[in-house]
C-alpha cells in the first residue's frame, strides 16, 4: 500500500495533521510501499532537547534513557514535548518500499544520516546501548522510517560517522550563514563555541572577507578559548545571552556602537531572544537557529523595543546544506579537530 | 530617578530580564523620570490572546473580565501566559516625567495608542467597565505606562478612536506585505477575512499588481463573503488552515502548481504552519504574523518536507507602520465600512 509522501498516513492524533505537529505516529515497522526502514545505529539529540532532557533527569531523579524510552512510547518518535524539538539518526537502510526502489540513488545496505528531524521520524526502540552526554548522541538498537518526501544524506567515506552525524544535525545553520552574510558585513553569532556556532563562524568569515568583522559571543572560559584557537573569529566576547543589556554594551564596544548588520543565535537555551535583537542594527537581520527560540518573546520583544529587524526562523533544510557543512569539516583541519575531539 | 530606556528597573521576575519575556513587572503608577503616565481608556487584546481567554473562560465557567484581571494582577501586565502575547491600548497621557517633557510630541492630554505589546507594558486595572467580544476590546478605567523606548502613535482625528486602535493593533502585517510583495507575485493571504488579513489584502494586490494574483484563504462563509465583497482578492478560497493537505491541493488549482511566492499568516488559532509551508514555492517566504505560531512547528516541519523557504517571524514593528494601516483605512471605503461594522 502507498502512503501520502508526507507521512499523513501514519499520524494517529490528531488526524488531518503531518507528522511533525502531530502528538502520535505510528512506529510500526511494516512499510508502505513509498518508505524506507532503517536500521537505527545513533540518534543525534539536538542540543536544546537534550539540555532539558539532562536537567529533567537530574530534578526527577532519573536516567535519560527512562525519559527518551518514555517518549518515544508515548508518541513513536523522539519528540521532546517540553522543546518541542527533535534530532537526527545515523543507520542502514534495511528495506526500500518497492514504489521507490530504483527510482531512487540508494540501495538496501547503504549508510545513512535522516536530515529531517527525530521529531516526525516514526522511531521504535528495542534497546538503548549507550548514552554520551558529552556528545549529545545516544546508541541504540531499533528501526525507524523515512517518508518518501523525507531527505537524507549518504555518509561519506572520509569522515567518521558520529562526526558526520554531528555535523549533519546542525547543517542548515553554514548553510543559511553563507545566504545572508555578504561582504563587509559585521556579524554577531550567539553560541559561537558550540557546534553549529563553529560551523557559522567558519562560514561568517569567509563570506565578510577581511573588511568584514565577525565577532563570536561564548558562554563558557572554555568555549571562549576554543573559538580564540580557531582564530575565525575577529572578536570573542564571554558573556551570558541571557542578560541582554550586558551584552548589549559589549556589542557597542567592539562594533563603535555599529551593532550588527546580521546576528546569528546558535544557542541550547531559552531566553536569549532580547540579546540578539538588541545587538542587531536598525534593518539588519536575525537569524535564530536555536530550537529554545520563543516566537512571541521575539515578535513581541523586537516591537516592544521598536525594533525595525527582520528576523528569520531557523528552516532546518537549505539546499545542499550537508555539502556545505561537511565541506567545512574538510576545509578547516582546526574545526575538524575540535570535533574529533567530541565525537569520534 | 531615570528607569532603564527598556524599562529593565520595573521587571521583578526574573530580574535582568526585559519586560517583555519577564514573567512578572512593576505597575506601581508612580513613574521614573523617563516615563510616560497613561490613563487608559481601551485595551485592544491581540486575537490569538482574546480566542484562547474566551475558550478558557467557557471551559472553567468563568467571565472573560476574572481572567483578565487575575493576569494582570499575578503579571503586572496583559500578558496572556497560553499564548505569549498581549495587545494593545489607547488612553490619555496623565503625566510625561521630566527626562522626556518638551523632548518629545506629546503634551499631556493628548489622546494615543501605544504601539508597542501590552505584554510588556506595565498596567493596573482599577475597573473593567465592558467586554466587546465581537471586537477584541476591553473597556477600562487604569493606568498604563510607557517606556522612554516605547513607541506610540497620537490619534488621528479623522478616524474613530476604536477603529484606529483596531487598526494599529495589527499595523505590522500591511507594512512588512508592503516590502515583502513585488510586481507580478502569487501571494496567499491565511486568514483573510479577519482585521489583519483585509490589510494584507489590500496592500498584497497593491503590490503585486494586475499581473499579480492574490489569494485569500478564510474559515467562515461570512469571511468569505466579506472578502469577496471587497474585490481586493483576485481569488478566495474557503478552507480550514489547520489541514493543510486539503489547503494544499486548492492552492495547487489556484496556481496552475506554481504556489505562492510570498505567504503570510494571518490566523488566530494554532497547527497552522504546515499549511503555510506547503502552499509557498522553493524559496518563497512565509510570514507569520499569527501569534499562535510556534516556532519548532515551522522550523522543523519546513525541514520534514525538505522545503526551502524564507520563514519571518512576524515583528509587530516597522518603521512607518501606523500610517501605512491608517492610511488603507483613509484609502479603501469598503475595508473601512466592513471595519466600522465592528468596531464603532
Ligand atoms: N534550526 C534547526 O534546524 C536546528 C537543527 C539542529 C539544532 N538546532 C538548535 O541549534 C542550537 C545549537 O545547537 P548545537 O548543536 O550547536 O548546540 P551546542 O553545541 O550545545 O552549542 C550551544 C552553544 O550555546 C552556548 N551557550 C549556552 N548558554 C549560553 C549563554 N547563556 N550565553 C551564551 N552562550 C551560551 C554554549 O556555550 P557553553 O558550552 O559554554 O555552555 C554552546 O557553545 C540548539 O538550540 C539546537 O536545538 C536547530
Ligand atoms: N505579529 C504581531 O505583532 C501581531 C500583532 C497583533 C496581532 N497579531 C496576531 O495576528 C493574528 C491575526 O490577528 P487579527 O486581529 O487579524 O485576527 P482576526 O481578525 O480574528 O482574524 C483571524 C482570521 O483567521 C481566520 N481563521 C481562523 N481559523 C481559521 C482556520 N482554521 N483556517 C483559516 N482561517 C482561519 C478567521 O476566520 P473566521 O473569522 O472565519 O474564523 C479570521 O478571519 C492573531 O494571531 C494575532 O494574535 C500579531
Amino acid at each position: 500500500m502507498k502512503g501520502c509522501p508526507y507521512g499523513t498516513h501514519r499520524v494517529i492524533e490528531k488526524k488531518g495533521m503531518l507528522p511533525q505537529p502531530a502528538w502520535k505516529i505510528s512506529n510500526d515497522p511494516e512499510i508502505y510501499s513509498n518508505e524506507i526502514l532503517i536500521d537505527v545505529k545513533t540518534l543525534n539529540i539536538d542540543s536544546a532537547s537534550f539540555t532539558q532532557i539532562k536537567k529533567q533527569a537530574k530534578e526527577e531523579n532519573r536516567t535519560i534513557e527512562s525519559i527518551i524510552l518514555e517518549t518515544v512510547e508515548k508518541r513513536g518518535k523522539q519528540h521532546n514535548p517540553v522543546t518541542g524539538s527533535g534530532g537526527m539518526l545515523i543507520g542502514t537502510v534495511l528495506k526500500i518500499g518497492e514504489d521507490l526502489k530504483g527510482k531512487i540513488d540508494l540501495q538496501e545496505g547503504d549508510k545513512i544520516a535522516t536530515l529531517v528531524s527525530l521529531s516526525l521520524t516514526p522511531l521504535k526502540i528495542e534497546k538503548i546501548l549507550a548514552v554520551k552526554e558529552n556528545s549529545d548522541q545516544v546508541d541504540i538498537e531499533g528501526k525507524a522510517i523515512l517518508f518518501q518526501s523525507g531527505i537524507y544524506a549518504k555518509l561519506p567515506t572520509d569522515i567518521d560517522e558520529k562526526l558526520a552525524l554531528a555535523v549533519l544535525d546542525v547543517a542548515g545553520a553554514p548553510a543559511q550563514t553563507a545566504r545572508l552574510v555578504k561582504p563587509s558585513d559585521i556579524v554577531v553569532v550567539i553560541g559561537a563555541g558550540g557546534k553549529s556556532g563553529l560551523l557559522t563562524i567558519y562560514e561568517a568569515k569567509k563570506r565578510a572577507g577581511v573588511t568584514g568583522k565577525v565577532i563570536g559571543i561564548e558562554y563558557s572560559e572554555e568555549g571562549c578559548r576554543k573559538l580564540r584557537e580557531t582564530g575565525y573569529a575577529d572578536i570573542v566576547i564571554q558573556g551570558d545571552a541571557t542578560n541582554p543589556v550586558e551584552i548589549l554594551e559589549k556589542v557597542k564596544e567592539a562594533t563603535a556602537e555599529k551593532l550588527a548588520d546580521v546576528t546569528i543565535n546558535c544557542v541550547n537555551i531559552p531566553d536569549t531572544e532580547m540579546a540578539s535583537i538588541l545587538v542587531t542594527r536598525d534593518r539588519g537581520i536575525v537569524y535564530f537557529f536555536s530550537m529554545a527560540t520563543s516566537f512571541t518573546k521575539a515578535a513581541l520583544g523586537a516591537e516592544g523595543i521598536g525594533k525595525d529587524v527582520d528576523m528569520l526562523i531557523g528552516n532546518g533544510y537549505a539546499k545542499g546544506h550537508s555539502e556545505i557543512a561537511l565541506q567545512i569539516i574538510r576545509e578547516s583541519e582546526k574545526i575538524r579537530r575540535i570535533f574529533e575531539e567530541i565525537y569520534v
